[in-house]
């Protein structure tokens, strides 16, 4: 039996470690422009839940690493994750005035500054993996997940995706391709890159892989549904937006109750993949239900 | 003595070349949403003069490393130098239509496919380095070179503060802080990297780095007064517009005359920094003299 609740706490605790990491990863002693370096943290160090740095940490561990050695690979996810809200929210994608409960980068430091902040920290991510990984061949390893996750084929062709759906009505098919690359791509780098990190074996970080991908989905679609039924105040960001926008979302293709469904054969699928490492993936499991039961 | 005639005619048959592989390079089997994969290879794949590759190149035969090797880690150098171009154009920068004697990507494609197809060549050009570049130590070096030549305190910092210094008159110290991170500092990547690639020791890569710097300053320079003095025509881009917009450029600060003598000053600085490499550096001693002489 899993446990949501105990998994929402232990993210918390992580959350709160991994942010001293990331907030030194974040700095430098070199020089930057006040306000570009401001816009990087303001929107980076904003408070998250940090789930894909906690993916990282926790494959790492199911694979039998050391939490020490993930800081700069989380760190590296997470300023890609970042970058991601930064550039979906200008007004040429979605036009979005609030995030993490407060105005967006774009609304404090204009749209110069957050396409930026957005880019430098994409260059950021993957200078960490090799600055801050001793085993170069890891290092290039981590690289080429995160870009694969990230890149043309992963998060930034979703998000193309989605960008060239809304002038169509979605259909089930659309909404599945934007949500494999736009959410569960960046989610399974994390998970791979955290076994990879772990020193697992590649059949190992496969599975962690489908962990990661599935988990992504049911995450998605739990994001679809809460953009229906939560409100401004408890997400922190617009919603109710999807339907008027075209979206491609589920709850717009097959309803709320079927879109329910569809995120707990995910879940289901998600777990299936953890059963090689036994308890050592309790927490992910444990997250698995999390994310489909979370309200923000 | 010098013959920029001869450099040029060279660089033009490298750039043929150069240019088959970026093309390969910007290639891939998997699924890329046909619109996104268009605007990339419209905006990186449109003719250019692949200086920057041809300094990779160059610098790894003065180094006494094969060319052979260098085609991924040009084609990464010429992916941050598009997507700096993608974005510098985008409305909320420099607002420009034409670029290369061609409409921008956002006028073609959009201003949120332009932004995404800058994303994904930021992604790409790491993920070429981690992926085809054989030697993963090797590897690892070429991504924290470009890192920090593109990223916050480079040329993305460069952006940020060339944008910022848009709303005050330009001085020479902030036109000279601008060039360097701007302009130079991708320029001094490409050539400690192409170093690098042709097993310079640290200290032929620290050369042929301030060769590089000094190469970007005078480039810069060169730019700002055909900015002044040519015409749309000849640029393939819009120019006359450094002084209207406040640009923080070197003619608006001291003048023609010195200006030109300001390049010349670098163009002196950059062949002195050859100085070690005798006879092989004679394409890169030609090329400084070009940078300067051109009139695109």
């Amino acid at each position: 039996m899993s446990h949501p609740v105990a998994v929402a706490k232990q993210l918390e605790q992580f959350a709160s470690e991994f942010d001293s990491h990331f907030d030194r990863f974040l700095n430098t002693t070199l020089d930057v422009p006040e306000e570009l370096f401001e816009a990087i943290r303001y929107a980076a160090l904003a408070p998250g839940k940090r789930i894909r740095p906690f993916l990282v940490a926790e494959c790492c561990r199911a694979s039998g690493g050391q939490r020490d050695h993930i800081w700069p690979v989380g760190a590296a996810v997470e300023c890609i994750h970042a970058f991601s809200l930064i550039h979906d929210d200008l007004p040429a994608m979605d036009d979005d005035d609030l995030r993490r409960g407060q105005p967006t980068c774009h609304k404090k430091f204009g749209e110069a500054m957050a396409i930026l902040a957005g880019d430098a920290l994409v260059v950021r991510a993957f200078e960490l993996l090799t600055r801050e990984v001793a085993d170069r061949s890891l290092a290039c390893e981590l690289v080429c997940e995160l870009a694969q996750g990230a890149g043309w084929t992963g998060m930034i062709g979703g998000q193309a995706a989605d960008v060239l759906g809304e002038s169509e009505p979605p259909t089930l098919d659309r909404v599945k391709y934007v949500h494999q690359r736009k959410t569960a791509s960046l989610f399974c780098a994390a998970c791979r890159m955290g076994a990879r990190a772990g020193g697992a074996s590649s059949k190992q970080v496969d599975c962690l892989g489908q962990y990661g991908q599935a988990l992504g989905q049911a995450f998605q679609i739990a994001d679809d549904l809460l953009d229906v039924q939560s409100t401004t105040n408890a997400m922190g960001k617009k919603t109710s937006k999807d339907v008027t926008a075209h979206k491609q979302s589920f709850p717009a293709c097959v309803g709320v109750e079927q879109s329910k469904a569809a995120a707990r054969t995910e879940v289901a699928e998600a777990v299936a993949a953890l059963a090689p490492f036994g308890e050592n993936a309790a927490s992910l499991r444990e997250l698995a239900e999390f994310v489909v039961s979370r309200n923000n």
